[in-house]
């Protein structure tokens, strides 16, 4: 069973190796906690950290990201974490149990920041999140960043806007003294969630070609430029169908993908990955925010004319109790009436939507298919036109 | 605002007129409470009750359904409801406020039958469904329909199986006495919810062509066969884009879908009606339930060679509270590895993943991209292989 960084800061341990250690599962052998230190294409072979050389038939890398550090003087201090890993999720956790933290900040206020003030809020710390731009989760229009940031107003995360830290201190009370464009923080745990990027260290200095977005590049069948190395998850591209680009998308629903095709092909059972539409979704409190395709800036990059709507509506249908407004932006081709892109944010109903939208990006359908979808209209789940239809409808006029 | 017999029954009243009114709204004559006889389309005219007659240039027939009465006698004693309009759930509910009704039967398990069951236990009423079958809501596998069968258990809703009603009178203590091949009930409302049948009195006395479901038959634009007639809802047949065949399907939002079709041709915006997929849903207590496309039998019918697959999946992520499990049934078609069809249920995530499943059948995917689907995976929302990729890449193997 899969264990997330939200759940081991709420408390549900998990035992994660810290030390080398090398078994057989399977059949295959394992060694964990085992760096790598070289690959050597030539003698198709793998240095390890403990002076091994390990040979290979099928090479296959999945070194995943890296986060980006902000080059803050006292990034490295105690109390200070990235969130990248569980043992990082595990880390953060002890501290805050073994300093008792009452006051935490983050830098950065991306959706791995959004998630993070979310679970130190539930465990009654004072979360404050420094954000060098001005709104949070800018994959989404400003007006949906907006309500993000009345949900964490709402929910007592304090946001210092356009500010930059420039120094991190231990005091001589022990905690963390920020000194930020806003003024001066005093925090007890510092966490930085700026951003990844994918590790292609070992690739790189293997001669293995990364792409134009930085991350290593790959064929449909997850294969490099070399015959006998595979790549897959975070630390390779991904095929965008709807950009027809290959991106850099880091998200544990398209690693697990890749892998499994990386898995087939050398396994021989040959299949191509079909891209992805990068979907993608999160939750705020008792906020849903998700997203699906391109925005207007990357449809304009991929050779579009972009056009866009944003129309709110009800999640269920009027009468229904629990009801709650969605907003949805739809995106589309002015050109070819194809839908592009789709935005939404509610109570509920918003992640379910980008689904069915996600589905509508992948088979690349026009507007006026989007506008008359069948959907499975009841009163709890939906109102008969959905807002979905409504905001097809809408944009259509517009183009 | 729309209201629905649920809310009705649950005590939100809607004023709706009982006796013939003539007004004006928006520059358009409405005359309600006013049945048409007659059209006469050599004449081009309607005859009405009052005796008067309309001449038109186009018309719009909209005359939906007619309740299926199971003949029984008995069937139109006082205190015998069907579940047609929203003038029927006034009629229910001030019958069962009248005469205070304690104990409730439903002839028919169909989805209204278990809405309506619903709605009587939330009013505390003793509820009998005599279900001349064996499991309720027959669209759905019987492995999905005998969980709507427990959640009627659980819910105090006494169920007669394989249960025909044979006569229905009013005793002498003024309740109704049922007498079934199950034995003697007797109970202060009986509702029939049988089904309906589309209501083409009017348009075959006219000589307006059926088609072979029994429903006014249509173009894609919504006109019948005569140039200047056009029907649009519960009455006329629609394209059901998987089995390519013109069918019945009397839900909400298909009859919302074909009266904005047939408006825009009339009013000289012309749109294609692009057809559905058969998606529906309806909620029973704490259970969704959600279907689309076709099942094995119709993919039979219509020519396909079906294999289908059920599995249960995780609604959220493993280690998410508020989970519960859903169950997902997919059809294909052997020969081509398309996806037919699609049901599901559970506590939630079914509805929005028959929504998903109905784009995916809307566009023709085939399974291989069912199975790698690009969805807004985060962990309170769905797994990182959601149950939708898993049934895909199970059915697969089948094929």
């Amino acid at each position: 069973m899969p264990y997330y960084i939200g759940d081991v800061i709420q408390g549900k341990e998990k035992l994660v190796a810290r030390t080398p250690e090398r078994f057989r599962e399977g059949g295959i052998e394992v060694l964990i906690q085992t760096p790598v230190t070289r690959i050597d294409t030539e003698a198709a072979a793998v240095g390890l950290a403990n002076g091994e050389t390990v040979g290979y038939d099928i090479l296959a890398i999945g070194t995943g990201t890296l986060p980006i550090m902000p080059g803050i003087p006292g990034q490295d201090l105690e109390g200070v974490f990235v969130v990248k890993s569980l043992n990082d999720a595990i880390r953060i956790k002890a501290w805050i149990e073994e300093r008792q933290v009452r006051k935490a900040a983050i830098i950065g206020a991306g959706f791995i920041g959004m998630e993070m003030a979310e679970n130190l809020r539930h465990r009654h710390i004072e979360t404050t999140i420094i954000n060098r731009g001005n709104l949070p989760v800018t994959r989404w229009d400003p007006v949906f960043c907006e309500r993000a940031q009345e949900v964490l107003d709402r929910n007592g995360v304090v946001t210092l806007k356009e500010t930059d830290t420039r120094n991190i201190e231990r005091g001589s009370d022990d905690r963390l003294h920020l000194d930020t464009t806003a003024g001066e923080l005093t925090v007890d745990l510092l966490i930085l969630a700026i951003g990844v990027k994918p590790d292609v260290r070992l690739a790189a200095a293997a001669g293995i070609p990364l792409g134009k977005s930085g991350a290593i590049q790959v064929d449909f069948s997850q294969k490099t430029s070399l015959e006998n190395v595979y790549a897959a998850g975070d630390c390779c591209e991904v095929f965008n169908r709807v950009s027809k680009r290959w991106v850099h998308i880091p998200l544990g629903d398209i690693a697990n993908k890749q892998g499994r095709v990386a898995g087939r092909n050398i396994g021989g059972t040959p299949i191509l990955f079909p891209g992805v539409v990068a979907a993608q979704s999160f939750r705020l409190f008792d906020l849903e925010m998700a997203a699906t395709g391109i925005d207007e800036r990357e449809a304009t990059l991929a050779g579009y004319h972009p056009a866009s709507i944003i129309i709110w509506g009800n999640a269920l249908a009027g009468s229904m109790p629990g009801n709650s407004s969605v907003g949805i932006k739809l995106i589309a081709d002015r050109s070819t009436g194809r839908l592009l892109g789709a935005q939404a944010i509610g109570g509920h109903g918003a992640v379910s939507r980008i689904n069915t939208l996600s589905c509508a990006l992948w088979a690349g359908l026009g507007l006026d298919e989007v506008a008359y979808l069948d959907l499975a209209y009841a009163p709890p789940f939906s109102p008969s036109w959905d807002p979905i239809h409504v905001a097809a409808q809408n944009l259509l006029k517009k183009l």
